[in-house]
């Protein structure tokens, strides 16, 4: 079946320069999508000509036929005020998206603009689903085991109550057990101790909860190493707890980078060393490379709404993509309703 | 001056195994200490003849005058509850430890055991400075401007208000201007965005608390990959916060090098290349080596109390006795006090 998806095109830190060849390359790989390109018509149209012109792409027709291009006269910036952009800015490239995905007009939409907009913008244009309080941000990381793990919230919100973490577990396990086809997906709270005696309200309130419900696979607290362990396949925390995380894991793996650098240029024997180190540790890179990981998405909206980091690059936002897809073959948001709606007749929420 | 140190010589992972080599080797470097070893006096002697018969040490004899065993029946358990702690074992090497600096026979005491029983004793028996609320666990982190990045609150307290960060950020910016030398440490809040907008509400009231006190040197906000960038000398956060980005990074650092170690065992070339290479990314993992940075303390008690991890080795657990050294010297809790009550005379905490 053909899967529409639009795409905020002026979002992110490269705008038009990433997501338009993404777009692209998106389309070429997949003959049942179609893409509408939304933003200034004039930049678009021109990224467009420039790609096709200085690419090498077979059925460049077919392709272009796949993408309309949908001009919006306004975008939000970066670094505005998420309740100024819901409120003024009507005709920006991530509104009409998220207007389209309300309208029925495309299935899925992704942006890589600025997340508070982004979120306020989805919040109250899709609204959430039926016994779903709030969105939360979720997504996949590495783990040493090889398989991934993905955390909710990172960012969404603040101060959020049991409640709301509980309903993140829900989400969270919805999502993988159907993207990842596990079986019973194993849901860990993110806690500052493995003993009961630690941790704060919320966090113990929340357990609590989980214990409950036995369609949960709740496996109890985790410690912030214990997320890359592999050992369980949702992690449950608060949106800024979720987010300090993120930008710490980002933070250190920059950081142990950097130290490997220093010590392979300390010397002359260092940097011959590195010539023959270097594709090792490239392959290494690639692994925790944020590009393979990208697409965390907005969980809980009546749509699929997929946020591709700010600062990413072609791959990155391909990935964005690709995301997206994969959420509407899969039919995410009417999985979530249905176990919510479940759950709410077998027990309160 | 002499310095008389009490160390909790049961704690731990590994004990006397650990702790005893660490304060030998910490005598023999610094003549002007004097250790008061506290636990099962068989089990000390014992290690402490065993180190000694199989290690060739000079001056023997005046180490061993430097060291005096001091009995303890009971110990607590990595895995005890605090309050179980606190209240049963009054005899406990931890709480013997923390009574010396209590009645003025030690200066500092060092424990590697059960952090939150070490919390909760250091509280109920030393009780916290005039003007501070609650005791935080501040740590060193390395940057990649090589300078280090101190951290607090990791893990002391959960939900902190906005007067407990206030102070932390105080108690912070004190031990970085006396420890670091720093003339106005830069301090700054852990969020989860630099714009206004952002943060939850206690994050909010502490950045109006400390932008209205011009003694503290209060650079704004900054996110979890920023700590690491080496910009700012004190993070202040809450503790759930604090401790989840400080096990984040140990377990990032953790998943890199077993990426790192995946991809140099995966295939004979790559195992050539790691012979090469192996020297240098081991020069770089020491970088990050917690034992460099062993040493956690607890801010806002009338006494010191020095941290280690509990598995620390042996050089990290003398890490750990220097740091108390080096507090006792600076004087860290009078000079808590004094800043506090200055500000406490301009203005209301």
């Amino acid at each position: 079946m053909q899967q529409i998806i639009a795409i905020d095109a002026m979002g992110g830190d490269h705008g038009p320069a990433v997501t338009v060849p993404a777009v692209i390359q998106t389309v070429s790989k997949n003959p049942n999508i179609k893409i509408i390109l939304i933003g200034d018509q004039n930049i678009l149209n021109e990224q467009m000509i420039s790609y096709f012109d200085t690419n090498a792409i077979t059925k460049a027709d077919e392709i272009k036929s796949r993408i309309i291009i949908h001009h919006a006269s306004e975008k939000v910036a970066m670094d505005e005020s998420p309740t100024k952009a819901l409120r003024n800015k009507k005709d920006s490239s991530m509104r009409v998206a998220i207007n389209l995905v309300k309208n029925g007009t495309a299935g899925s939409c992704v942006s890589a603009g600025n997340t508070g907009a982004l979120m306020a913008t989805a919040h109250f244009v899709l609204k959430t689903l039926p016994g779903i309080d709030r969105a939360a941000i979720i997504s996949p990381f590495p783990t040493i085991s090889g398989k991934q793990v993905r955390m909710l919230d990172i960012g969404a919100n603040v101060d959020s109550t049991a409640t709301h973490l509980y309903q993140f577990a829900i989400m969270g396990s919805v999502l993988a057990s159907t993207l990842d086809h596990i079986d019973r997906p194993k849901v860990a709270l993110l806690n500052i101790g493995a003993e009961e005696i630690k941790g704060n309200e919320q966090v113990k309130q929340t357990a609590t909860l989980l214990n409950q419900n036995k369609k949960i696979n709740y496996v109890g607290y985790i410690e912030g190493d214990e997320i890359f362990k592999g050992d369980v396949d949702v992690v449950v925390c608060d949106g800024f707890i979720g987010n300090v995380a993120l930008k710490t894991i980002e933070g250190v793996s920059k950081l142990v980078f950097v130290f490997i650098k220093k010590s392979f240029t300390s010397s002359i024997l260092a940097k011959l060393a590195a010539l023959v180190a270097f594709p090792f540790l490239k392959k290494a890179s690639r692994q925790l490379d944020p590009s393979k990981y990208n697409g965390a998405c907005f969980l809980g909206l009546n749509g699929i709404v997929i946020k591709s980091h700010g600062s990413a690059n072609i791959a990155a936002f391909a990935n964005a993509i690709q995301q997206a897809i994969l959420q509407t073959e899969c039919n995410i948001p009417q999985k979530i309703r249905d176990e919510v709606s479940k759950m709410l007749q077998e027990s309160k929420i």
